[in-house]
């Protein structure tokens, strides 16, 4: 098909009305599906279903060594699933810490925490005039809405094919005191999919921060959620690269089942130096006796060991897979070539990320949601939701079915043309100037 | 046996001699017994087992309304947990929010958010000169705990047998502004054993703060936990209270099933008015997707309803009641008309408090402790760990066998009496107003 940045506003105009008999089409087919969030699907959670019979009441609830699971105690978490989630995310299980159901109820509490009493004896942010944090984006939404309930300045820095642009990262970091954090999804980001190279993730370990109490805030939420054996992305260990940059301190690094076993049953973990734990578990023992022990004891009897669980992810990722190729699949064969979208193909996580032309992701998601179709929020991948070309979409493959999803992926980029066409019928200077850009862009790929 | 407080010098250090012998008998046993904390006993923990079986790989786990309790969701837990605590706590369940495994994290976060963010839109704490908050003494240590670490100045207040000394309390609050909440244990106190009377409840209800922010911090932890069938403390419900009294936001009320199921792996939760639960749920959603749904549905699914729930904490009381009977009756035999200590007889809770003689608490934890039996550190169940009189012990009956609680609470009688002895022959003018004081009480007893 010919690219919509070639077309003439004659032939915008008949597409136009093309699209809206389309889009006629799919309202009337009253659609309710949502693929909004990186919500597992129900085979999904079948695969853990499991996990709801390793545990009886003629179980025995003994640790290892001993503990009762049942009863009071053992802050840090059960030495078993210790081992468990340290190989998991490859550090050494005396740097981990084992908490209940959330890792971003963890994140809040580090922030909270750095908020009320500081980090490592520095002074307490809320004492602070200011306090600001470096922004990947486009970024997880969660992340920037605990920042901004805190009141922390939220300062965007962009991405590219290999993590967060770090000469601005760099220079930031060293130059203002004031910044005190940077959020990462280092491996199949959210949204983007895409994974920290090892001269990121290096350089990320090697920041001279200004600030005594700079954090990185490495959410590696998809440390193991691949969809192919075959093809993984693999990053380096951010706590290893810190402690030989003689940066032992710099990061806390947050994982959990959620995504594993069952999203709001799993465990959660927390990773870090034994500087910044003996920290926490100072603040932690106000906190809480202990988390739940029998979900702990129930995860390691579930999994067994890494290997168990490394094969659990398979099941996964066979479910996953057909999701994830049917959306771009969809993508390409209706969007291929139109010059109006690029997204990212992603060999693992949750998520694809879609740019629209600039100026049309808001109502790209208000026409799906019209036709019956939730889409993340346009701008919910920003900090305080303003995506300032307004370009980027959330696309979560995982909870419809697949039937499901093939409509939902047809609709979706249905209303990308049609919004495309009118925004490019009423912008005759930004076709132009996309037509441009894409003229160059073939021509330097051709060079290459 | 004659009273300690008539005694001769040299029939005081006759008895010295003869308990020391006595004392070295007991060092001989080489006992490691622990009656320092709030522990339920295996026989107890055996009593949930059965919660290990109501779900299964068959087990259909979604709630009544639908909702997969495996997946992402219901930041407020799910409707038939909430039904279930609603009756357990008396309230509705419109007014309740279902946490995670540990009401004490829900009392530091209500904390937390009231310093970081203020409660209902008042400054919040960490921007004022100073907090305080009322506490009655002797109280639950790990309260004390959570408002020393947020640097809120504590002050004691008496309990007395009808709870806090509401005249003290009613003042206090209404003069200054500074005090912005007080820790109540209603119910089978920690570590009195008493409960409010209605009267204290009323006036706590109708108390008029001069800060728009007081808060009652209301921890029923003992609600349904009698040691009787026949005899049981009932205390007026304080929400309902406080709504008549035109208070309606005036308190939190914590609860929890970790000593009605497993400590640590059961479900909190928190009963308030609908201003204070939007003012909660506003910063939830930043904190959390969701609580562990899964055990929300394994609670229900193992009582039934409340009155599942109780016949079940009538097996506690079954295992419960014999050593709370056998400390008793050991203190009662043992120290009964020495003059040198008083205990309370609860109708349920975990605790029996202690007073010995001024001066003589941390001397009988420590002699205790080297022979074997931990107790609970003197002093610990005051602000800052500073019994101005030490003389409050807190005795924890449940953990130890009733044989292993037999030896102990000979050990710790054992104790008092030559800690006992050894003060009154080193302070005369001490024992001369003991005997006056006893001689006073005597008194007034034979006139009533």
């Amino acid at each position: 098909m010919k690219s919509y940045l070639e077309m003439a506003p004659e032939e915008l105009q008949a597409e136009a009305a093309e699209l809206k008999k389309q889009y006629r089409q799919f309202q009337k087919m009253e659609l309710n599906l949502d693929m909004s969030r990186g919500k597992p699907c129900l085979e999904q959670l079948d695969l853990s279903m499991g996990m709801m019979d390793v545990l009886s009441s003629d179980s025995d609830m003994n640790c290892e060594d001993g503990t009762d699971c049942r009863n009071y105690g053992v802050l840090e978490g059960i030495k078993e699933a210790k081992e468990l989630l340290s190989d998991m995310m490859e550090n050494n299980p005396d740097n981990i810490i084992i908490y209940g159901n959330s890792s971003l109820n963890v994140m809040y509490d580090t922030i909270s925490r750095a908020m009320t009493h500081g980090i490592m004896g520095n002074t307490p942010w809320c004492k602070l005039d200011q306090v600001k944090f470096l922004c990947p984006v486009p970024g997880y939404d969660r992340h920037f809405a605990i920042t901004q309930y805190f009141g922390i300045m939220m300062i965007p820095v962009p991405m590219n094919d290999e993590g967060p642009d770090m000469d601005i990262v760099e220079k930031m970091v060293s130059e203002d005191e004031a910044i005190k954090g940077i959020w990462c999804v280092p491996k199949y980001a959210n949204p983007t999919g895409i994974s920290y190279s090892d001269h990121t993730v290096r350089r990320l370990a090697r920041l001279k921060p200004a600030a005594k109490d700079f954090r990185i805030f490495w959410d590696n939420a998809y440390g193991i959620h691949h969809l192919y054996d075959d093809r993984q992305d693999h990053i380096l260990e951010i706590l290893s690269q810190c402690k030989r940059a003689g940066n032992p301190d710099l990061v806390y690094k947050f994982a959990s089942t959620s995504k594993i076993t069952f999203p709001g049953s799993g465990i959660a973990a927390l990773a870090t130096s034994p500087n910044n734990l003996e920290d926490i578990k100072e603040q932690m023992r106000f906190q809480t006796i202990g988390h739940d022990k029998v979900n702990q004891l129930r995860h390691v009897r579930f999994f067994g060991d890494i290997h168990g669980m490394i094969e659990h992810m398979k099941k996964h990722a066979d479910i996953l897979r057909p999701k994830f190729e049917m959306v771009e699949n969809t993508l390409e064969t209706n969007l291929g070539g139109l010059g109006i979208g690029r997204w990212t193909k992603p060999l693992g996580g949750y998520f694809i990320s879609f740019d629209t032309i600039p100026g049309c992701a808001k109502q790209v998601v208000s026409a799906a949601k019209r036709a019956g179709v939730k889409m993340t929020g346009a701008g919910a991948t920003w900090p305080y939701g303003k995506d300032p070309l307004d370009t980027n979409i959330r696309i979560a493959p995982s909870y419809p079915s697949l039937d499901d999803l093939k409509t939902a992926a047809e609709l979706f980029t249905l209303c990308v043309k049609l919004v495309s066409v009118k925004k490019l019928l009423e912008d005759p200077d930004l076709q132009a100037q996309l037509r441009a850009e894409a003229a160059e862009q073939g021509a330097e790929a051709a060079e290459a």
